[in-house]
């Protein structure tokens, strides 16, 4: 397996486009964008646990019921949730894609991402759609272009494509995500669109998704509220030409080596270009009772305002980090636990036993003043493990989000 | 019952006094505070939940085991957790404070509060403490000594009290606290210490407590972190010569409703003076299902960092409050529900049936750019209320805990 160059558009017979259709004031701003395969797919996808749903992942969720798709159809700027005619627009989203397409509505995943509860005019929807399809093309290009499309806050375009082997056919995986601000998945999260030309049927690839986004996008928090469109949907036309994948076995293992590669990328990317970032987190728990304490042991570090603060100051304020682990409800004997924090710069121990032991704040600060910090827990305790990803609480984040709808 | 000039001195027989002694490096900032009784009290308390709990807390545990207690000693600036000595450095703080006021240091409640894993020299707490005693006194002044003594990033001092009537005798009751950061109490809070002349048995002491704080400091939030060292103590000397409360009726309620008088105020002064905190956000959800869902939903919104960065622009981004409602875990209808925010500037209806209405934007920013804010949800799908409190996430937040230690 190994990180090639592109997005969406790597894997055999996927096209992809983004342009600016008015839903966003700014004219330099893409703001619809559209991924088709030019075979049916596969199609797996989870979502936001969120009781407030957008209406687009009420539509998705009922276009994906029989594990097919072909094209995800996604705008930015209005979120068309909390709307009272929020499905019937969403409907009509995926009608007018399939009509320039050719295809059925049924095949198309509708996706929005910006403001609830302000309607969505589809008016510069159908204008931008005929332009948009004109534009479909099959390059890393154009794949950016769909991810610039979904972004909202972001600062950095999200991609990222795998190549891999599965039943003697080289494979590719390929995706793009937006993220930044209400970025707490439960289950599910922020927008996600990944592609492969690996042939799996819909079921592996349902469990693939599952099992995966549980170690993954799940462990990603910018600033701890679970959005209402929180969406991740995977692709796969088979064109690599393998054997379908139908059940569990080497192929599915190098799949799914494959899937995580790509999704632990991209909630780097989230968590690092979270709203008002400066810092990466990753809080990596090791030695747990069990996986399940780990992660909500990680997930409670990283969700921290205090810890994240901390970060932020390039402050080794661990005593935050131990008071985290303490209130995170998991399973902890705090007489045990170590604590150290890593970067490029170098690793500093700064708690054992529970207790503080001495340590050089010097270079603690050296060690924290890197964009991407590691907090390693260790409990003493079992064998679970667990990785969350996070960023630090910035004064920017205060800044976008007090004033986020002018 | 009536609201009254003072504090923890407003009751009968209790004296306070606070001192700088030397554990904070400002002079100009007491760190030292003591509240004594004249006679025993009754005493109850309660504790945070987080599992890495502070030394002075497993102290007083131990010490108010017996439901009696006589004075509280706390100190600012070091908060005496993850320290392996911390435990014996807080039974000694407790024998220190004994000596010098001629009781068993079993009669004594210890409290810390300040930065995690450093630890706590004694010599300033020795050396301090026979000024302290010596200036002990029965007035507001000297309350108000003991409650600057415990305040860390506060920027207000908190205290209030009120008089009632329990079984034909007049009673006071009155309070002290410190908030500011790491507040997210759960069963326990902060640091708040409640004297009364009221007579009434350690269980009913505990019983009253324990209910009251389920509905006030713990429905308080300031960024979600819950502390190492939260703790309430009431302590109840029967000096005003009622015949004691033992048992429920009309004088547990008067009782009941003095304590609540005291623990509301105390928590929206908490809320108020968050950490960098321009506004106080007071939710309250009515209708819900169960009273533990309204309070589940109240306390989902007033935690939510994009409510509360919202709040801080003064912006009416109501779809906010509608996803943490959402996401809460609460049973809610969100077809039903019902948002409005008021203030004293008035009253403007955002969402009705779980749909966004037309609003002016010009009203809603008058309504949110004063200093106390109500988010009013109706559920609509039942009779349970609940109260939360907290504040807006603002620039300052950041400020204060990007470099808390230096």
């Amino acid at each position: 397996m190994k990180i090639i160059a592109g997005n969406v558009c790597a894997p055999l017979g996927f096209r992809a486009n983004g342009v600016h259709c008015g839903i966003r004031r700014s004219k330099s701003k893409r703001d619809l964008s559209l991924i088709v395969s030019d075979v049916p797919c596969s199609a797996a996808a989870v979502y936001t646990q969120n009781l407030v749903k957008g209406a687009p992942l009420l539509v998705t969720q009922r276009h994906i019921a029989d594990g097919r798709a072909q094209a995800v159809i996604v705008n930015s700027g209005i979120a068309n949730t909390c709307n009272a005619d929020g499905v019937e627009v969403a409907e009509k989203m995926a009608e007018l894609a399939a009509d320039q397409l050719g295809l059925k509505p049924e095949d198309i995943c509708v996706a929005s991402t910006g403001v609830i509860g302000q309607p969505l005019d589809l008016t510069p929807v159908r204008e931008g759609l005929p332009g948009l399809v004109a534009g479909l093309a099959r390059d890393t290009e154009h794949g950016e272009f769909a991810a610039q499309g979904i972004m909202t806050t972001d600062t950095r375009m999200k991609e990222i494509a795998v190549e891999f082997t599965a039943g003697g056919k080289t494979c590719r995986i390929g995706g793009i995500a937006k993220g930044s601000g209400m970025i707490h998945p439960n289950l599910a999260t922020m927008l996600v669109f990944i592609t492969t030309d690996c042939a799996v049927s819909p079921e592996m690839l349902k469990k693939a998704l599952s099992s995966d986004v549980t170690r993954t996008f799940n462990m990603t928090s910018v600033d701890g509220d679970t959005s209402t469109n929180d969406n991740v949907v995977l692709l796969a036309n088979g064109l690599a030409g393998n054997e379908e994948i139908t059940s569990e076995g080497p192929d599915f293992t190098s799949f799914m080596q494959a899937l995580n590669t790509i999704t632990v990328h991209l909630c780097r990317m989230i968590a690092g270009d979270g709203e008002g970032a400066t810092k990466m987190l990753e809080c990596t728990v090791s030695n747990a009772k069990t996986e399940k304490d780990a992660r909500t042991v990680a997930k409670a570090v990283i969700t921290s305002s205090l810890v994240k603060t901390a970060m932020f100051g390039s402050d080794a304020n661990w005593g935050r980090v131990l008071c985290a682990t303490g209130y995170s409800g998991a399973d902890v004997d705090v007489t045990k636990v170590e604590l150290s924090f890593r970067s490029k710069a170098g690793v500093i121990d700064v708690c054992r036993d529970g207790s503080g032991i001495p340590f050089s704040e010097e270079i603690a600060k050296k060690v924290l003043s890197e964009k991407e910090i590691e907090i390693l827990i260790d409990l003493h305790d079992g064998e679970g493990k667990a990785t969350a990803w996070g960023c630090d609480l910035t004064y920017d984040y205060v800044k976008i989000n007090g004033d986020y709808r002018t």
